[in-house]
């Protein structure tokens, strides 16, 4: 048995094992695609095993994150921080080698995987990033970023309209250093793929502007054939070889090959039971043995020595470069580090009482105040105009093709790539991405802002025209609901600025919270800055604006937004009606939901009815309010003032809402809903 | 000037007089693509304006959407029900022609687009429907179903994913009667194509499985060459001549052709205003005149009598059709007129109490006795092992190129381009759509179930893998939060059973709601049929399953799906310690919502403290419980059991947690959260 074959024999044998121990899992894909792990992380990837994080490693997305235990077999014989009684622990509870792969809980993992489409788009995140940071930082023999970006991926992927995006927009920006080995195994769940999947894929990527190299070797397709290796790293030597486009490499596999079930869709998803004795002896493994990896295969695979030196080498660079450039290096190094610009919130626009613009034009005031934070790196769904993101007083110039150091990005349309590209920068680390559309299309990006969240990726989701104030574009364009489903997902903070200093509180909270993506709505109608709103004050999420006619509010009105100013309005005439009522300005529920009990308590008094006043729907409002005035359908088409009077957001019909709900509780007892039982709450690892 | 000059420099007028008059809207793309629908509307499709609903109609399509004054245009020059006064009213409140076009406002007008990517998507769905109602009905010299689908569309709408999903699949299908006019302006948005969109459409198509065609007509840059279309009838014979293949006819034309910042993004998305007297002037137009259409003209467009006549030849081959096959012509009168299978509800299975099943398998159960109705055509997103939506009693075959009678789909990994197909086989008329996914990647298809939603169609969508239920494959696949996303959607119900019985209501509930959609949550583990439960309770929504320990319940726990059965579990736990608990189940909120106040204040009585357990995000349950054990942030990878117990939701941890809620409210006062103001409510066209 050669060497290569013993190893890869061994890895899927481990593979394989680590599916059956935990009962559950894919076997298929690690039988499948153990040659293409092991050629990379035998030859090709540089990376450090003891260093992870070290920040000029190739990085590696397994695209089909289902075949993870190929990723965690490779962790852990390379000698990244997984033990074998971590593979035994594979899908358990807490353990680090969760049923897909998570990349906040095991080191060597770039990206969270699972979600077809995700890994491949994140990966051109990635290339991107390297591209941009090169063309930035290096210098005539100072080649201090250079690496690449490696995807395994499967037909799934493929299929995902995300995966397109992202594939169109990796060929248009010629990312050279990005390579795809295509696992074209002709198997999906249903069965052959020729069921779905008959288009001509590697002609559609060179379509996108790809290099592409189809491998069809024969005896592939048995277990001892396909350890015969040559070809593929030919093929890698030939795509490297191409530096101006991204490549792929089609390979025609066997699904599960070794396995009696191989070829068939029922070794994909399920442990091999009774057919793993079979599968053993045609690996030419022993079938006695499990979790068996023998010296000679660790000692082929240890990497963690000679990943030290590479760290070591470019830790020398690193010194050489810093002696040359030094005011590059300290940036550089900052931004590796996830540190801010010194004195950034100094940058911040600040407003007087009265000023009137749209929250998307404060939003832009912020964006160009910190047009000159390098780090800020992105772009539009071809809606820069709109969403006011366009490149203003950082003149930060198209990162294109041919201009890889600029940091705007012109995603095209293209809402979901988009982000799951911005989910790639993010875990490239060195930057700050943010990404923008209509709100309402924030709906075709949700696959991946799932992603950002989850994975704790700091991006920030710019979304202009919140509401039904956009008007004449009408319903199929006035998100209604999307605030909702931003609200219900965990680690997202959802912000709804009412003016410019909310706006401002926003961006610094985006920007503050390393952990947590934020979606940021803004108005495309004008609003004031209002009596009473202040950064520091928005920065609690919510809290109490003003109160009118008097200091006993017999109503607390809470709204967001563009609605605030309509409630103030409302307020001052219900106060001229001798009736006292205060106004809750709630930016962002998350992180009002965040503050101490004693602080909620003081913002919502105990024993007055509060009202909720918000054009979206009322999901939500009534964790705060006792009754509220908000959308109950979609919105509809027509100029802003019509629709927002035929919806019930003007002052006249809010203040008479306003009486209907004082009378309506006078002398019922009014429970105070901050003030409910501590309830059994559990979090996994946020 | 020629009468196809003549007709079209008129449409371009009565375009952009439209879009100046409600000083709101896009200008470019009339007129640009003008001569397209001039074409398709003279000489090509086949339509009866006073018949809009005339089922063998083509279809047409304006996927951008946007430039729908040219659709209005059209609508009203060929004799459709929309007055001049109509047009006037472009999006005004309540008008026939609103911002974007909606199929429930407009005569003539199939699909909601403006949202990008979805008409090209539904067009496909539209196309399959054709040619399975005509592999289904027609026999030899009965040709009944014999009609295209046209679309315009954009380079928006070909850079969506979603659009990539859909048009692979229409190239697999061999959709030989779809034909898609490609508007190749070079202008988005932003700015030229250049910018981020350089691949190379047509062979992206070609590898699609397309017929495709280039138009570059020298003169078509100007207002008076671009009548030429003399090439554009050709290509459309020439594409109508091939069968087996959807095709594409790309034609390079210019933005605000005619405009004098024709060719330049400025001319795309606002009124021409001070550079409207050229644009008429450069028309051949006289700029003193507004809306302005000549008797010739209508004249040349007016199809009102060549409609009829073919409605006519129609009826009477559907009347031949009757006398020669009586049974096929009731079935497919039925389908048109969107009835119900006699005795449908007869079909659906009955379970005893204790009877051990996940709801995915209950689903199962009602898909396989809904097998023999013809109008259920769906499938899963390469699920079909999972979500259990396989072909079973109904071998009803797949629908194949080469089977175009099948009636299960395989839409293979592409959620979105799924759901927009199901919008398209539910505008065609005659169906009853259903598709399948993991729940979680609902957040794929969100762009487009917004719009089954908005538009009204009835679309199944069959969902499993529910919540942290489906265990080990860990939070990249469980649902914390999409059902918050899709009750917080309008119109669309979202239903999550909790045994056999509640799984047959849902159906019902769905199939029944001919205007609405239904998102259908089924569980991947087993729950028994509950004692208590009925498919005529579930139908209310929510109703008391149970009351343990009394008859004077301290406490209401309401509970959804999985959980409801630990809740029962509880609450005899609850009751064995002499407490008195009821447990409300709540399948449907949206449908509880729509009760009267009698009975859901009878559901929840007065002065009793509610407690809602769900394995969801809370938000919204607010609405009817005073606490919530429900899900604060993500899942986690694990066995079932285990991950329910860090949760919280086993029979102790709810027992303990509803013994601290009644401790805590007893003597206090609780609000009746159902017993608030009426407040204000305005909702439009729903």
């Amino acid at each position: 048995m050669s060497s290569d074959e013993k190893c890869i024999q061994t890895v899927r044998g481990l593979s394989v094992d680590i599916v059956q121990k935990a009962n559950s899992g894919h076997p298929g894909m690690p039988l499948g695609c153990a040659p293409f792990a092991h050629v990379l992380w035998s030859d090709v990837m540089k990376y450090s095993p003891t260093e992870p994080q070290w920040f000029d490693r190739d990085r590696f997305v397994l695209s089909n994150g289902h075949g993870c235990a190929l990723l965690y077999a490779m962790l852990h014989v390379t000698g990244y921080d997984l033990s074998m009684d971590d593979c035994k622990l594979f899908r358990q509870l807490d353990s680090k080698c969760p049923g897909h792969p998570e990349s906040f809980v095991t080191a060597g993992v770039e990206v969270c995987t699972g979600p077809l489409g995700q890994g491949i788009s994140n990966a051109v995140g990635l290339a991107m990033g390297e591209k941009h940071l090169a063309a930035v930082y290096n210098k005539p023999d100072h080649e201090i970023i250079d690496h690449c970006t490696y995807v395994i991926c499967g037909d799934g992927c493929l299929q995902e309209g995300v995966a397109s995006e992202a594939s169109s927009l990796a060929g248009h920006w010629g990312l050279g250093k990005l390579l795809v080995i295509y696992d074209d195994n002709h198997i999906t769940i249903d069965g052959d793929t020729n069921l779905s999947f008959t288009e001509d894929v590697t002609k559609r990527y060179e379509a996108y502007g790809w290099h592409t190299i189809t491998i069809e070797v024969p005896g592939w397709e048995d277990a001892k054939g396909s350890c015969n290796v040559g070809p593929l790293r030919e093929a890698i030597k030939a795509a490297k070889a191409v530096t101006d486009k991204p490549s792929m490499i089609k390979v025609r596999t066997m699904i599960g090959v070794g396995a009696p079930n191989a070829g068939s869709h029922s070794v994909h998803g399920a442990p091999l039971g009774k057919n793993m004795e079979a599968t053993k002896k045609a690996l030419g493994l022993n079938p006695e043995k499990t979790f068996d990896v023998e010296d000679d295969v660790y000692a082929h695979y240890d990497n963690k020595a000679a990943g030290k030196t590479l760290v070591e080498e470019w830790n020398a660079k690193m010194a050489k470069y810093t002696s040359a450039f030094p005011a590059e290096s300290a940036e550089l190094n900052r931004r590796i580090a996830g540190g801010l610009p010194t004195d950034w919130k100094e940058k911040f626009p600040t407003y007087e009482d009265g000023t009137q613009k749209a929250t998307r034009q404060y939003s832009q005031d912020c964006l160009k105040a910190m047009g000159g934070f390098p780090e800020m790196v992105g772009g539009s769904a071809d809606l820069a105009p709109s969403n006011l993101t366009e490149p203003g007083g950082g003149d930060s110039g198209d990162f294109q093709k041919g201009t890889p150091s600029g940091r705007y990005v012109r995603f095209g349309i293209r809402e979901h790539g988009m982000a799951a590209i911005c989910n790639g920068l993010a875990a490239h680390g060195g930057f700050l991405p943010y990404c923008a559309t209509f709100f309402n299309f924030m709906g075709y990006a949700l696959g991946a802002s799932r992603l950002s969240a989850l994975s704790r990726f700091r991006v920030l989701y710019i979304m202009t025209h919140d509401s039904i104030g956009l008007g004449e574009d009408g319903p199929t364009h006035q998100p209604v609901e999307m605030g909702i489903s931003m609200r219900a997902m965990p680690n997202m903070n959802t912000w709804r600025p009412a003016d410019g200093r909310e706006t401002v509180a926003s961006y610094q909270s985006a920007i503050e919270n390393m952990h947590t993506p934020s979606t940021l709505c803004f108005s495309r109608q004008k609003v004031p800055c209002l009596v009473g709103s202040s950064v520091e004050n928005a920065l609690k999420g919510g809290y109490v604006l003003s109160t009118h006619g008097g200091d006993k509010p017999e109503l607390v009105i809470v709204s967001t937004g563009t609605e605030v100013c309509i409630c103030v309005e409302a307020a001052v005439k219900l106060a001229a009606a001798g009736k006292c009522v205060s106004i809750v300005s709630m930016p962002c529920t998350e992180i009002f939901d965040a503050q101490d009990k004693a602080y909620k308590m003081s913002v919502f008094p105990a024993g007055i009815p509060v009202m909720a006043v918000e054009a979206w729907a009322a999901h939500g409002w009534e964790r705060y309010s006792h009754t509220q005035l908000c959308m109950r359908g979609y919105g509809a088409s027509g100029p802003l003032k019509s629709v927002y009077e035929k919806f019930g957001f003007t002052p006249d019909i809010i203040s008479a809402e306003s009486e209907k709900v004082i009378s309506f509780y006078k002398g019922k007892p009014v429970t105070h809903l901050m003030d409910g039982p501590d309830m059994f709450q559990a979090v996994y690892k946020h």
